[in-house]
């Protein structure tokens, strides 16, 4: 059993994990940060969690007192948060982008901010970095594009098959977060598709990190936003460099993923959709065909607020802590 | 620990027992009947459950070997099902209209079938007849509609304090089945509202019957199809008898659900909506309030799916068994 | 010709009232007015009026040059706009609530605003006042709600058939205006239903005043958000005085409105929806069904920013002016 | 004034054709036959039609009566129909597969159909083949994907600035037509993306067949579908073969479309979406963007219904005859 605080409680990753966490059979929740709503039920700020008992507090940093602590505070704001706690003792899991990147000239220059407090840190994908993550302190938990990105394409580039990605991403607005901004606003967003930060999104680089560990591959990124809550589905492209055939690939991916619990290799006739992984820590990852013109196309689901955010860094934790990896995660997906 | 069989498991209903049963640590699953897909892993028509190492059956009736089974299947075919199992001894729980009914008549007047097998039942509403559901061999689940209007209505009803009831409500879709229908084809239903039965629903006598019991009142119910996949929001209409407040009524729904874990009633400053419950088993229960016309409006949200069909079964079924109650069934909803 | 001005043009209503007016053969539009987007074409706030070469502009009141001025511009501002364009000899339609109500207290206590400068107004529902509207200078455009709510209700009230009237209107978002909101953000609504104000909206006295002009009755309200963008659903409740028939009553609104060009009473087996209407000026009514208990329910549709807003006050321009009632409203709605 | 025909007016081309010929101040609609609705008014099919005083016919093609029919009838079906228009010296617009390709061969390999009555025709694309169109009597309506697709693509492959070109569309669920299935049962859709077809639309050919005339090209083409009524919106990915700009790809845009009516080419910081073009006929084209890789991203949106189907085919009508290419059709797109 361990004590767990989280830093930044009132937006959607915060409720995420409280939602995940209550049927945690390992974890006391001893702490929910919010300033703004000190004194108040989570369940106002999240209306699902009515029955819980739990208040916002505003308690100080030097105050809290946990085995780990989840910070999920926005870019910038993390950097002044973390070290206080890793010098206390205290293991952190950071959902923000300020600890993900191995070149702070790179976070630096994407994020458009001056980086005060660099830390050694682990990338935050188990089903890369698990041995890394289980002696980790500071845990950066990926992206929502990059982590499904990452996961459709490294097998691919592991077996040097390709050497350029163009990843087109449809996603969900709840990543967006939980103020209400002209992108999120009903009447622009229903009905619609707003592609945006077409060439010049901060996950592109951060994706680039990742992939290019594996192989020399170029990464493009373009996301867009889709009438949709939860959910990001990514479409890969890339030119197959020898010729191979969709079950060759497919195999290459079965092998992977093996051992990996939340990833789901689908078959040849079936194809990734965000209902299957609605709310659940799964990431699925299917399709392998190619076309005529040599194209290759890998496409991957995910719940960006679960495997791409609150799920993955309770995964991160259960690893850390040597709890079983699925607990309070071996949850269904909401289909229909 | 006991053994359950699902017939007819293609629907949604079916899908959401497999889905709510994946974790109940009492309930062994031997059999999910579907004719049309004998031999196919269930994931194939519920993408969520990949994973999940359960095929279709095609067993006959006679051979299901459990001592529970869920019926789910359409009104009419019900009648041919259950009264197999009950001989045979096994308990069912039946998510039809068919054995909802005190009087056979009314059944046959709106569901336009002729009754060939009637059999003594329990309505299977916990919150109402938890001590005859204990007992009982046949537990007849309530229809989506009813389970809501109910549950928002009778409080009031047994306090003597409204004669008539206009219980308007709007409903997401997947009410409607898993089969591709023109109500359901997104074209007509994105983006709009469609009113349907009017005057006419078959759930119209479901609730006169049920609230009538607690007290003399007439029920009139209209529903409205809304571009929502899950959930049920009613809003129920009447006009006070006598000069109440909202307090008041409010502590007359707070006792009556006391007990009752999956009922929430809200304070009087917050208003039930569909994403609180969004795959729950809750039926959130508000508004309380009172117009310059005497007007009261009681609101409630549900889960189609879930308290409108097969958490509710599943309920019932921990209910039948001596399970705790909220086994399997503590699940927090999905917001956002 | 008529040169026409609209104050306050990056709303909703602003960019319908262009959209409309582009074709309008009688009407030059000499000035659109935006503080906050002064000197921006009016396509950068409205993306589907790209090629319309029109800016906004910061024009003073005092220095517009108009036969006729739409006041899009919020409660509490057109009071303070109004009285000067009046006495300048323009013609004024207002789409605020400001001068919609007979009696100036209950404006006061609904908009919790002090109304600083009364003026003699007509209410601008054609169906109503068309004669008054024909001589008016100032016309106050009806409200949204008020519009379905009212067209639906008026024949029944004035057959002396009803004396109660329950209200249940379901919304699309934009009603609630261009500016983002927590009620706007898409996960607050997309794949929900919210209620709001339930007994206390403003357009609920807006209706009764109207209504009651017709008869002695009481009218109760509730409106809805549902995640659809444009239109209101209304769905009146009530419980007939006499004896009648479905066909009796479609017979009244069939006589009622046989001459208006926008109002659509539906046959017996149709039934309003959204889609019918979308875009459109038109106001489809029907249903006229009577249930078991003697409650009859009349449906009514409309697109809120046109008939409801936009629409309906080039509809009062156009018997101002002794145009056509239908030019430039002549538009089929969008279905799908 | 010319008489026009309609064959196929119960699906969702028809209902368009409708709704924007009915201001088409030089067409008289002489039949829209349908055999299932024969006798039965248009509205009952498109409610938005309501007041249209047109009934469905099953006039045999023998006795159809006019200058031009539009044949909205499946793929395989047109091709039984309109040589029998031909030879009556009656002009056709045919909205399906039949008469697009050059090559018999690639549209029996991919519409896996035997054809059996080719005839000349002009491939009904106005920005590319106004010319032909003034003279042709069969013109083959382009289809709804390649519409989108090829008008983002060609400036650029004239210019021979692309050898590759990854086409990734996000379409609405109104292309898949009036009858329900699978794919558009609206829980299967709702809150979800779907990709179909991956590598294997028949679009694809159409596409790389048109592309290639301005230049040695790739395509590459995979859909999605997404949770919106209307629309598509395509993002095309390539890789610029010279070190280019921006501001010089945007030029050479702009000087392509400088004389078409309905292509839009937007500001370097504006960007194609959805709610811009819905019901409308533009084509928006815009983006521009180049990154860090040299690949280069244009979008386009399109309403699939209008300029992809209903309206392109009234704008080849009005070239075919001589009448403004804008009438009825002047019309702008619904937002929001």
């Amino acid at each position: 059993m361990i004590d767990a605080g989280i830093i930044g409680g009132s937006g959607y990753t915060g409720g995420e994990l409280l939602r995940l966490l209550k049927n945690h059979e390992k974890v006391n929740i001893t702490a929910v940060t919010s300033r703004q709503y000190a004194g108040v039920s989570v369940s106002r700020v999240h209306p699902h969690l009515r029955g819980m008992e739990i208040k916002f507090d505003d308690i100080s940093i030097e105050n809290i007192d946990a085995d780990l602590v989840f910070t999920a505070t926005p870019h910038g704001a993390s950097m002044n948060i973390v070290p206080k706690l890793i010098e206390r003792g205290i293991k952190v899991i950071d959902l923000s982008g300020d600890y993900r990147f191995d070149d702070i000239n790179e976070y630096e220059k994407w994020y458009n901010l001056k980086h005060t407090a660099p830390l050694e840190s682990v990338y935050g994908l188990p089903e890369v970095y698990k041995e890394e993550i289980k002696k980790a302190n500071l845990v950066a938990n990926p992206g929502c594009f990059p982590t499904g990105s990452i996961l459709a394409s490294i097998p691919l580039v592991k077996e040097n098959l390709a050497d350029t990605l163009i990843v087109d991403s449809k996603t969900g607005v709840s990543g967006a977060g939980i103020k209400p901004t002209e992108a999120t606003h009903y009447p622009n967003l229903g009905d619609n598709v707003v592609p945006y930060a077409v060439t010049s999104h901060r996950h592109m680089p951060e994706i680039q990190q990742e992939v290019q560990k594996f192989g020399d591959v170029k990464v493009s990124f373009t996301p867009h936003l889709v009438p949709v809550i939860r959910g990001i589905l990514t479409t890969v492209h890339t030119f197959v460099k020898e010729d191979v055939s969709s079950d060759y690939i497919k195999e290459i991916y079965d092998v992977f993923y093996e051992k990996e619990p939340f990833v789901r290799v689908l078959d040849l006739d079936e194809i990734p959709r965000l209902s299957a992984v609605r709310g659940s820590n799964y990431c699925d990852i299917g399709c392998f065909q190619i076309d005529r013109n040599g194209r290759l196309v890998i496409i991957s689901a995910i719940d960006n607020l679960v495997k791409g955010a609150s799920g993955q860094a309770i995964q991160n934790m259960n690893i850390m802590f040597g709890f079983d990896e699925k607990e309070s995660l071996d949850i269904i997906g909401l289909h229909p």
